[in-house]
Parts: structure tokens; C-alpha cells; sequence
């Protein structure tokens, strides 16, 4: 995604700590007490600009949502999008980077994590950035319940295959794959702003569930 | 495939032992005699018309190729081409049912199994008949050496997200993916009869390697 500088971007966030989350340290192992409830949390690391999230978030109702973006300048319209949306007790946003993700989640405070066209960081020596890469599964793995899931989307061929054998040499279970996602539509599927983009030019959307073992 | 019967067939297979194979129970365990030599075993299953495992036969002359075929109106086929690449000292075929594998080979046997656009059965009460179903990768396992692996190309979307799923609730390793084959190219790569046909329409042509853990 293109950047750019967004100089009133940190002020709007700060104004906005009923969703933009101010202080994720103090809540990791007791995000029941952030969302008053203990329903199940589900993430969505590289949130961009938030129409993912704030589309599940409306969806199901019963299920809390963290849109997970570290860009102050892509962020922010997802909380334009979540403001619009409003109310919508169940969502926030966290503006961390992933890599960090241990620093506000314990073991168990997440139920799914959800990875929707990803950068896909084509080169070799850049394997360590994709979000689907051994260093990053393990972070997953550390603050999701056992037995819990990835769900991942995205159009872009190579991080798909990449994504496969990684999840597959990390020892998770490739649950569920779709190769054309939109040639069977689930009714439930949310678009994100890229799906939209490059399922209009005709591109195959791929995704799979896949479970830690 | 579609079928036609061919009265001549049984006839002009049995005037060729010296490659399709008249005695397989006796070689269980023993194939290296066949071969003179003890030079690893690759067989495909569902051969079809040949050209794949003839192709690998030339290709790769220190690799002996077992070509396994169901039906004698296709394996016809396969026989005349072998006959054209002859000499091929490494290349037998088989006129026998995938199902019943374990009557002629028997555990350490196989090196690497083959499939190639094999039948879909896109229906859900044929999947037992899908030769990524659980009840053929036990075959598979029970006649490879440890550790060893399938190779499967299929232009079949269903029944390549099916194959994928089906592996890896197997517990098998998804080593390799290939979500479009013809656009990188392998060097090596040896079409089948439908490889061609397929991707000269334009539709991706799928693979993968999986392994035995």
C-alpha cells in the first residue's frame, strides 16, 4: 500500500480511545474487561484500511474483533470506517506492529487470526517479513487457544504457495482451501478492499483455514 | 477418458511381456530383478495414454518408471508409445486396478508415487474413489519407502483443494505448490496428454509434492 504522511493522523487516534486501543499492555491476559463480555476474540493482523474488520464485526455481533495495523497513515481510515459503523461495541483497533503481538496477548487470549492480503514480499531474503512465515506462525501459536485457526485470504500467488508449505512444515493441519474463492462465494464472505479490487479484474482469490495441531 | 472398446487389445498386450507385465504377484518385493538392477522405482497411477511416464522413462534413464493402467483400451495407448521410444529399458506397464497395489508391491518396493489429472469423481459419495482419498494414500504408504513422496498435477481445481486437505489431515508434509505450473516452468517438466490440452486453453495447471512423515 502507498503511504502517505498524515500529519494529523496521531491527534485523531488519540481522540478516539474508545476504539483505538491507548494502552494494550495493561490488557493482555483481560481483554474480557475491554469488551465487558468473554466472548470469543478474533484478530486481524494487517487491518489495513478496516473494511475486513468492521464488516465481520457488524456480521457477528457476538464475537469481538482487533483490527491489528501499524501504520499511522492506513489506520486511520479504519477508524474513519469503524466511526461510521457506529455503535459497534464489539470492535477496536490496536496500532502495534504484529511482531510484538506477545507484548499484548497471553497464551489463550485469542481464538482466531485473521491474514488478508498480506504484503507479500517477494524476495527471498524478505521471507521473514510474510505474515505466514515460521518466525510469525509461532507468535500466533503463542497467543491463541490451542487448536484454534488462521484464516487467510489474498490474491497473490507466490505468498499463497509459500503460505502452504510453511503452515504445513510448521505442523498445522491445512483445514480448508479455496483456489478461486469467488467462483463458490460463501455467503458470509466479507470483502476487503483489495479482494474487491482485484476480483473485479477477474484475479483468483485464494484462501485456506488452517489449524495448529 | 471416454472408452472405446477395442476387441484387439488383450491380444496385442500379451504379444508384448517384454513391457507390459504378466506376472506382478510374483515381482512383490523382488522388482529389482525385473529391472536388473537396483535403481529406485517411480510408478504412476491412472497412466492413461503413457505419455507422461514414457517421457520420464526417456528423461531419466537411472530411474526405473512403472506406468499402472486400469483399462486395456487405454493402456493400449501407452503400450504403442513405448514401443515408438524403444529402447527404454526402464519403462514397464501394468494392467491392473490403483486399489489393489498391494498385491504386487510390497513395503519399501516404491520410491515415489505418481499422479497425474487424475479422475475427480466430483461428487461426494465417489470421493472414496479419488486417488488422493485417505484409503489410497494408506496404499500409497504401505508400498513406498519411508519418508518418501506423491506427486500429483491436476488441472481440476475441486479436486486439487480436496487433495490438499486430504494429504494433510493424512499427515503428510505439503513439501511444494504450484498454483500455476506453466507460469514458471520447469525445466524438467514432462506434459501428459491432458497437461497439454488444458493449458492451451489457458487454465492453470496444478502440483504438488507431498511427503510421508
Amino acid at each position: 500500500m502507498r503511504l502517505r504522511h498524515k500529519p494529523w493522523a496521531e491527534e485523531f487516534l488519540q481522540a478516539h480511545p474508545e476504539i483505538v486501543i491507548s494502552n494494550p499492555e495493561s490488557l493482555k491476559g483481560k481483554w474480557d474487561t475491554e469488551f465487558s463480555n468473554t466472548n470469543p476474540l478474533h484478530i486481524e493482523v494487517g487491518t489495513g484500511k478496516g473494511q475486513f474488520v468492521v464488516g465481520m464485526a457488524k456480521q457477528n455481533p457476538h464475537i469481538n474483533y482487533i483490527g491489528i495495523e501499524s501504520y499511522d497513515s492506513v489506520i486511520v481510515s479504519a477508524l474513519e470506517n469503524a466511526l461510521e459503523a457506529q455503535p459497534l461495541p464489539n470492535l477496536r483497533l490496536l496500532k502495534v506492529n504484529g511482531v510484538h503481538l506477545e507484548n499484548y496477548f497471553a497464551k489463550n487470549d485469542v481464538d482466531r487470526v485473521y491474514l488478508n492480503f498480506s504484503d507479500p514480499w517477494p524476495k527471498i531474503r524478505h521471507a521473514k517479513r510474510r505474515l505466514t512465515h515460521e518466525g510469525f506462525l509461532k507468535i500466533y501459536e503463542s497467543v491463541l487457544v490451542d487448536q484454534e485457526e488462521i484464516h487467510f485470504k489474498t490474491d497473490n500467488r507466490g505468498l499463497f504457495e509459500y503460505s502452504l508449505t510453511s503452515m504445513s512444515a510448521y505442523g498445522m493441519l491445512i483445514k480448508d482451501v479455496s483456489l478461486d474463492l469467488h467462483a463458490n462465494m460463501p455467503e458470509d464472505n466479507i470483502m476487503t478492499e483489495y479482494e474487491e479490487k482485484f476480483s473485479a479484474k477477474g484475479q483468483p482469490i485464494y484462501r485456506v483455514e488452517a489449524k495448529f495441531l
